[in-house]
């Protein structure tokens, strides 16, 4: 069943080669791809093996991450609504090393282009090779960025990061999250992120309970955030 | 000056989209590229405002990496002969939000293609747009390996991994290095790296002196480097 007209309009706005694409590629895309819905926690891609194709996604959230030998989970990046996932077509790229793995981290729509289509117009657009550059660019970028954080950056400069990030994610001061989930967000360990909580609770900056960490104090965060 | 033909052919030869590109493409390159040799510790380019092109490296070798705020280094990935370098290039590409740093640890002679020409071909050329996509994911892939080193790792067995791959680099066992250098390319500080040189010197496995590292026991290092 091809894309119903909602859906192609979709593509046609987030994609920026859709108007460089002939007619028959785009006919390509409309009559190959197809909705794809996930519940949150649903795992979207396991490793390189798994390639279905380009996720656009409609709405949601989806978390990348790498897994260690021991299960540890680090994430990498979040894709949010009109972001596409390029690594569950990593098998088109060339030069791809690694094993990343994406799981919706709310209920999120996404439209999948198959790999084979993918494939296909990215041999032969110039136009699709230049977002592929874009969103392997931007994907470096990202993980350029935590790099620095894990590298150079003190933990509680990082914390206070990541509290305001979520906050303006969740848009609300009241974060649903455990002491475990920031952890492994951070790529650190729980009784790390538990003890500097506990350090930001004593300053005032948060207020911590059962599965919630409430942000009391956000210019002092902000403060911290910026501190070199 | 145009390229002299040793120069062209060694082009031709690892640019896989050489016999891709229509002779005035071929002929631009030729007339616009220009050699340039580096010594050993000469800094190629410096952070994203630097754009000069791709530099493609003839003989020596070149480190590319991040700078913290305080100066520390962390080298992200080397390369060598037959290597081009594309961050060189990278306000060619969109979406790179790093600032990334090369220097020539020996010495090295590169031909440069400038900015202007391969922003050109980039835009205009689909064989040349898939290579620089191989590029990117290429350098993608080293930064994720550094970064599950960093964060999955233990130290002996990132020292050892470190160790045996300098050792295979410079086709000796005898490794001129100093402590701070080692740190420097791992993410580390010296008094860890110190600390653990000792402890593999204290089991037989290497042997230290001034501005040395020997590497006396191959197989105890290597059966530490596959340890999980």
């Amino acid at each position: 069943m091809p894309l119903n007209s909602h859906d192609t309009a979709f593509l046609q706005d987030i994609l920026p080669f859709w108007n460089k694409l002939t007619p028959p590629q785009r006919q390509l895309i409309q009559s190959g791809s197809a909705p794809h819905n996930f519940r949150a926690k649903d795992i979207i891609h396991s490793g390189p093996g798994d390639c279905a194709g380009l996720y656009c996604i409609k709405s949601g959230q989806v978390r990348s991450f790498i897994l260690s030998d021991t299960g540890r989970e680090i994430t990498l990046f979040r894709l949010f609504e009109r972001d596409v996932c390029i690594f569950s077509a990593s098998c088109v790229l060339k030069n791809i090393r690694f094993d990343i793995y994406s799981q919706a981290v709310e209920d999120s729509e996404t439209i999948l282009i198959p790999t084979a289509i993918y494939r296909d117009l990215n041999q032969n657009s110039l136009a699709v090779s230049d977002f592929t550059n874009q969103l392997i660019s931007s994907r470096l970028s990202d993980v350029m960025w935590l790099l620095e954080q894990i590298l150079f950056m003190s933990f509680d400069r990082r914390l206070a990061i990541y509290l305001l990030e979520q906050s303006s994610i969740d848009g609300s001061d009241r974060l649903k999250t455990t002491h475990e989930e920031i952890a492994r967000n951070m790529g650190s360990a729980r009784e790390v992120v538990t003890r500097m909580l506990r350090y930001f609770q004593s300053e005032g900056m948060v207020k911590l309970s059962r599965g919630e960490v409430e942000l009391t104090d956000r210019k002092k965060l902000e403060k911290m955030a910026k501190a070199k």
